[in-house]
C-alpha cells in the first residue's frame, strides 16, 4: 500500500467484507485486515435472513432493524450475484415454524401472536397444511405457521462472495492481525471485528458460544424438506436449514461462555430435537459439529456508528445472532456515514454512544447518549419499527 | 528381504501384530503386510476385556475362549510392557454392569443369571453400593453387578507396543496391501486381515458397523470415574470406558452395513443412553464420533486355524466385537500350530473347515468338519467352557 487508503476495515466477516465493497463501489481506497477471512462467527452460523421468526419479546427496535436489513436482501443479493458471477446459496422458500407437543405449541403461539401484532408475516397453518408444505415432519408435530419472507443464504459462500466481490471493485485484503487500533492509519477506520472488537475498542462486546451441527443427507441427495424449519421440540428450541448441497444446518446453542468446544451435552440436545421434528434426520450422516463465538452486547443490539472519544473510528460489530441478515443495511449505512458524513436515522438506536455514558444511568435506549448523526423522524416503511 | 520368510502375516491390526511377535520370539523370520497398519476395527474399539459382561446366550463355547484369552492378559500385558517399556492403557478396576430403569435392570438381571450359571465372576450390588464404587451414576440407575475381572486396554496404544514388540523381536513390517495369497510366498501365510479376510479366502467374514464416541472430561481432568460401565438405558446398551487421559469411549451400533458413515441417529442414541447413566458426560466435550466395520461370522465366533485346500495357509480372522480380549489366545494357538504343527485343542471349535462343509449340513458346531488338529479332551480350568 503506497498511498494512505481511505478506509480500513478490521475484520474480514461478511459485515466487514460487504462494506468494504460498498466503499469500494463507492470509489473509496480500501483496504481489510484479517489474518483468516471468515473464520469467525460466520463460519459456524447457518445462515437464516429471518426477522419474523427472530422477533422476540421487547426486541421490538431490533426486530425494525432486522426486518429493514431483510427488505435490502433480495437487491443486495442480485446485484452481489451480478458482481461475481456464482451463487452463495440464498434461498427464498420461506421459514416453517412448529411446535411438537402442545406445550411447545402454546409457547410457539404466543410468539407468533406478539410478532403478528407487529404487523409481521407469519401465517398459522393446520396440520395438515403443514404436512402438505413438508411431509418430512413428525406426525407428532401438533402445529406449526409459515414466515414466507423468512429467507437463507449459506455464510461461508457468502463470505466467498463478498470478498472476490470487494477485490473486483478495487478492495486490498492484508492477512494481517490489527492489535490495537493505533496500528491502524487510514481515513476512517471500521471495526467489524466481531467479539475482537471489545479489546480494540473496549465496547461491551462479548462472546456467546453457539453449538451447530451439520448433517448431509445420504447418497448424496438434496434434503428431503425445502423451507427453513423452526421448531420448539421438549422445551428445545432448535433450527433446520437445508441446502442444496445435501447439507442441513441444525443449531443452536446460546451459552454464556467463551471457548469453542463441541459438547456432549449440545449435540445431545440438537440432535434429540431435530429428530424429534424430522424423523429421517436420524440417518444423515453426522458430518460437522462446529462451535462460534457470537459477537453478544448488552442489549442484544449491533454496535454501528461513530466512536465516542476516537474521531474517525466507526463500531460495526456487536451482530449477535443477526449478522448475515444484518449484513446489508449495516454495508449500506456504515458506507452513507462515510461517504456523507451525516448517519442515517435508522443508525440512532444503535449508536456505541449508548454504552460510553453513565454506566448506572438509563437503559440503552434512553437518554444517556451523546448526540449522534441526527436525522429527520423515521417515515419510510422500512422505518416503521423504530 | 532377501531370504523367503518363515511367516507372513496378512494385517497389523492387534491379532496379526501379536502373532507376529510371538513367531518372531520363537526365532521365525517374520513379515507382516498392511499398508496402514492400526487401521481397522482396533482404531475404533474400545478395548474392553470382558468374558462376562460379554457372555450372552446362546455363546457359551465363544465365553470359553473370551475366557481363556481374558485369563491370559494379565501376563500378556506384563510381558509385553517389558518388551516395549511403555504403557497401552491396561487397567484392572473391573467392570460395573447396571440397569437404567426397571425394565433394563430386568433384562440385565436374566443375563447376570446366566452369567453367573456359567461360573463367571459377577455380583450384583445394591443400588447405594453402586454409587459407593461410582458416585457419577446417575440417582435413577435402579441397580447394578459388579464383573472384577473384566477389564480394559487402550487399542491404539495397544497397536503401537504391538508393532514396535514385533519389530524388536525381529519382524519385518512390510506397508504393502496383498491382493491375493497366491502373491505372498512364506513357509506359512496368516490371514489376519479382518473383514479383509473374505476376499482373500472366501471365508464368510462380513463387516458389522459399530459407530463409537470419544469424550473428554473438561480441562484436562480424568473422568469422573474410574470402572468401566456397560448399561441398560431405556432399551439402549452402551458401554463408557474411561481412559487415565480424560477419554471415555462410548460405544457402540452394531449395524449390518459396511461403510463407515457416522450418523445423527446412532450419535443421538450412544449420547442419550450415556448421559442418562452418567449425567456430567453432557459436559465433556465430543472429541471424536467414528465408525469401524468388525469382521463378523455367521456364528459370531472368530476363525482360526488351517485353510481347507490351501496348505499353509491359517486363517485368524472373524473376531467381530471380541478382537482385543482375543489377541493373546489367538497369537498363542496360531504360533503353537506354525512352530509344532499341532493344534491345541482349544482350536477345535473355531476352525474354518465349519464354514467349508456342506452348505446345507449341520450347524456350525456340530459334526460336518473335516478332521482338525486333534487333541485329548479339556482338562484344564481354562478349557471348562468347551
Amino acid at each position: 500500500m503506497l498511498t494512505r487508503p481511505d478506509v480500513a476495515v478490521v475484520g474480514a466477516g461478511p459485515v466487514g467484507l460487504a462494506i468494504a465493497w460498498r466503499c469500494a463501489q463507492r470509489g473509496l481506497r480500501v483496504v481489510v485486515h484479517d489474518p483468516a477471512p471468515g473464520s469467525g462467527a460466520s463460519h459456524v452460523a447457518a445462515g437464516m435472513l429471518s426477522p419474523v421468526a427472530e422477533a422476540y419479546f421487547g426486541e421490538h427496535v431490533l426486530t425494525g432493524l432486522l426486518a429493514a436489513s431483510a427488505a435490502r436482501w433480495p437487491a443486495f443479493a442480485a446485484e452481489l450475484a451480478e458482481a461475481v458471477g456464482t451463487g452463495f446459496g440464498y434461498r427464498t422458500e420461506g421459514t416453517i415454524v412448529v411446535g411438537l407437543t402442545g406445550d411447545d405449541l402454546a409457547e410457539a403461539r404466543r410468539l407468533w401472536s406478539y410478532q403478528q401484532g407487529l404487523g409481521l408475516p407469519i401465517t398459522p397453518l393446520r396440520p395438515s397444511e403443514l404436512r402438505d408444505r413438508e411431509p418430512a415432519l413428525a406426525l407428532r408435530v401438533r402445529g406449526g405457521a409459515v414466515a414466507p419472507g423468512d429467507h437463507q443464504v449459506d455464510p461461508r459462500r457468502l463470505v466467498g462472495a463478498l470478498r472476490a466481490a470487494a477485490e473486483k471493485a478495487g478492495a486490498t485484503l492484508v492477512p494481517d492481525a490489527v492489535g490495537a487500533l493505533s496500528d491502524v492509519d487510514a481515513g476512517v477506520t471500521v471495526v467489524a471485528a466481531g467479539c475482537g472488537a471489545a479489546a480494540l475498542t473496549g465496547l461491551p462486546v462479548r462472546p456467546v458460544k453457539g453449538q451447530v451441527l451439520r448433517l448431509r443427507a445420504p447418497g448424496g441427495d438434496p434434503p428431503g424438506f425445502r423451507h427453513v424449519i423452526r421448531g420448539y421440540a421438549d422445551g428445545e428450541s432448535v433450527y433446520l436449514v437445508p441446502r442444496g448441497s445435501g447439507e442441513v444446518v441444525v443449531g443452536a446453542t446460546v451459552e454464556e461462555r467463551g471457548d469453542t468446544a463441541v459438547t456432549a451435552g449440545a449435540v445431545l440436545r440438537l440432535l434429540r430435537a431435530a429428530v424429534g421434528l424430522v424423523p429421517e434426520l436420524a440417518e444423515y450422516d453426522l458430518a460437522e459439529a462446529s462451535a462460534g463465538l457470537r459477537p453478544g452486547t448488552p442489549d442484544n443490539a449491533p454496535i454501528l456508528g461513530p466512536l465516542p472519544g476516537q474521531p474517525g473510528v466507526l463500531a460495526a460489530t456487536g451482530h449477535h445472532r443477526h449478522g448475515i441478515v444484518l449484513t446489508p443495511v449495516t454495508a449500506d449505512l456504515i458506507t452513507e456515514l462515510i461517504v456523507t458524513g451525516e448517519g442515517n436515522p435508522l443508525l440512532t438506536p444503535f449508536t456505541p454512544d449508548r454504552f460510553t455514558g453513565d454506566p448506572h444511568g438509563p437503559g440503552p435506549f434512553a437518554g444517556a447518549r451523546t448526540p449522534g448523526p441526527a436525522g429527520p423522524e423515521p417515515t419510510s416503511e422500512e422505518d416503521r419499527w423504530n
